[in-house]
This record gives C-alpha cells, sequence and structure tokens, in this order.
C-alpha cells in the first residue's frame, strides 16, 4: 500500500482557512483531520475527541518527555500539541491527513517530517484582510489592529511554505487546496505500483 | 510578472495522451502547445503552424549547430525537434506551455531545463494496453505486438517522471492533468508577489 501525505495548513485569521478546509473535507471525506492534545478546559458545546482531546497537563507533559508530538506550542498558559502516533498511523494506513497549525507548529513538523506538504491560506489583499478582521465593525479599533498585526507577522512567513492558495472567491480556494492534495498523489511515488502492474503483465 | 512552467507530457500509443491533451487545453486554453519543427513532407490535410512547422533539412541543421532546440530526434530519416525560443518566449510572457514528446525527447528536455515538470500518461492496465492497440481488430497479431512493445519500452521509463496520470476514466484523467498544472501554479515560487503585496500595505 501507498503512504499517505501530510498536508500542513496555515493561514492567519481571516483567511478563510477553516471554511476552505471544511469546504475540501465535505467533498474528499477520505482526508482525514489531525486532532490536536490540549490542555484547556473544556468549553460549552466542545465534544472529546471531536476536534481536541482534552487532556492533563501532567499527560502532556508526559508526552513531551517521550518525545510523542510532532509539535507543541504554549497558549495563555495552557499546552496545544499534535500527537505523532495517530498522524503515523493514518499514513501508514494510505489515507492523507491535513495538520491545521499556525507558523511555529508548522516548521517543527517541518523538522520532523520534511516530506510533508505545507500549504498558507491567503487573504488577497491587505483591504480585504483588515475588513474580514473588522468583523461586523463592532471591535474597537486597537483589537482590530492587534489582529492585523498577528495576521500580518504570520503572512510574512508565508515563504516557508510549499503553496500559497489565496482565498478571495470560496470556491476557487476550496478547488485550489485539492487540486493541491490530488496532485500529490499523482507523484511518482504514489504511482510505481501500477507501472510494475502493466510491466508484470507483458 | 511570474515566469510560466513547462510541463512535459509523454505516453505510450494506447494511452490516449492526445484525447487527455485535448480536454485539458480545451477547458484552459491560456495553455500553450508547443509546436515541433519537421523536415518530412507536408501530409494532405496538414497546416504549417498547425501542429508542426515544416523546415528544411539543411534549416534543421543549422538550428541544431547553434544549439537552437531544447530537443530532437530522427525518425524514418527525417529531424524532429522542439526550437528553444518560442518555449522561452512563452515562459516569459508568464504563460504554461505542454510540449508533447516521447520519453528520449523528455530526457533531453530535463537535462537542459531542469525545471521542466514531467507528467507520463499510462493505460490502466496491460490488458486495457493490448485492448487499445488491437484498434478496430483489424490489425494482424504481429502489428499489435510490435505496438505492445514499443509502448511498453515507453512505459518501463515511465519512473523517469514526476507525476503519473493513469488514463481510465478519460474525463478524470483530464482532471488529473489540470490538477497538476494548476497546482504548479499555486507553488511558493509562483506566489512570491500577493505575499509582497499584501505585506507592502501594512
Amino acid at each position: 500500500m501507498n503512504r499517505g501525505k501530510l498536508f500542513i495548513i496555515s493561514g492567519p485569521s481571516g483567511s478563510g482557512k477553516d471554511t476552505i478546509m471544511q469546504g475540501a473535507l465535505k467533498k474528499h471525506p477520505e482526508i482525514k483531520l489531525s486532532i490536536s492534545s490540549i490542555t484547556r478546559d473544556m468549553r460549552v458545546g466542545e465534544v472529546e475527541g471531536e476536534k481536541y482531546h482534552f487532556i492533563s497537563r501532567d499527560e502532556f507533559e508526559e508526552m513531551l518527555k517521550n518525545d510523542m508530538l510532532l509539535e507543541h506550542n504554549v497558549f495563555v498558559g495552557n499546552y496545544y500539541g499534535t500527537p505523532k502516533a495517530p498522524v503515523e498511523e493514518c499514513l501508514a494506513n494510505g489515507n492523507d491527513m491535513i495538520l491545521e497549525i499556525d507558523v511555529n507548529g508548522a516548521a517543527q513538523v517541518r523538522e520532523k517530517m520534511p516530506e510533508a506538504i505545507s500549504i498558507f491560506i491567503m487573504p488577497p489583499s491587505f483591504e480585504v484582510l483588515k475588513k474580514r478582521l473588522s468583523g461586523r465593525g463592532t471591535e474597537t479599533e486597537e483589537l482590530v489592529n492587534k489582529r492585523l498585526t498577528a495576521a500580518l507577522s504570520e503572512i510574512a512567513r508565508a515563504k516557508e511554505y510549499d503553496y500559497i492558495v489565496v482565498n478571495d472567491v470560496i470556491d476557487e480556494a476550496i478547488d485550489d487546496l485539492l487540486s493541491i492534495i490530488l496532485s500529490e498523489r499523482l507523484r511518482i511515488n504514489r504511482q510505481k505500483q501500477i507501472i510494475d502492474e502493466v510491466l508484470e503483465k507483458c
């Protein structure tokens, strides 16, 4: 069986990353989404194992100590990370997997799995980004500027990625993302079997 | 302006390569097709500059001498080749170009333009290949076997390519080919401009 591929997807808030990923996964449900392990408390409406695994700080630190994470991060005093084992299992079973992480996490995964393919989702322009981050216009200018600064510092690292998808028209961005994932399946390292099959018969 | 990309497409007869290429170019007419220069006589129905440029043997040998060809080949006493200049101009203008050549020509182009992306079109199985090469069943077994041998010797070199498209269902193969071409446009080297644009505005 051919090994699956790991796709790292990053993008600042305002890039529409989540909508694009949901659209792509809906069209291709065979693509798996990695689930992060986090130490913060579960919020109302959240379900264990849906988007996150909620684990204790001790459990997380044990995983860290045993090098069981592909990447991790600390945010507002809580740990966030991607356990290695489920990713490894998914790929070994021949399934492609998406890892939605930030630019720091992406750099850590590239270090550990250089074969991972990384995709950065971009807003089409500074103006659109600013508009999207202003939300319904109810936010203070200070908050909008804070969000903008965070988004721009992520965009400044977009050049570390293999592919850039510009989210101007959402359906086109979904197709762009899928064309990257599907074309990676056509790469020679995934296709050697068919060549051997045809040649063996002769 | 971003430089266009050169896509080498090869595949044995029976792979359905021409139908797939026509289908892809119909959906994306902005993709240019390279025109070979050849020294054989024009056949009835052929038009100068449509699929081939018909040139004299002297002209061809002059081009060879001046290293003006990306690749060339001799077939039944005639020269076939791809002039460098139009390919270079097309890419410089930001347009993607398809070069339809055989495995030998592909190897020559890879040597001169290592950035070219090569795609091999495969039949889905030995049985289907044999069936397609038998045509309407009017050919002699000898002719079919000769075609099969030629096809298999091309397939034996498919591993030299970046991507393999298996032509089982024609529409899927067209979409596969397009997903390769379109995803290559999303690679970071074609997308740096948009990153700079967004960052410059802030």
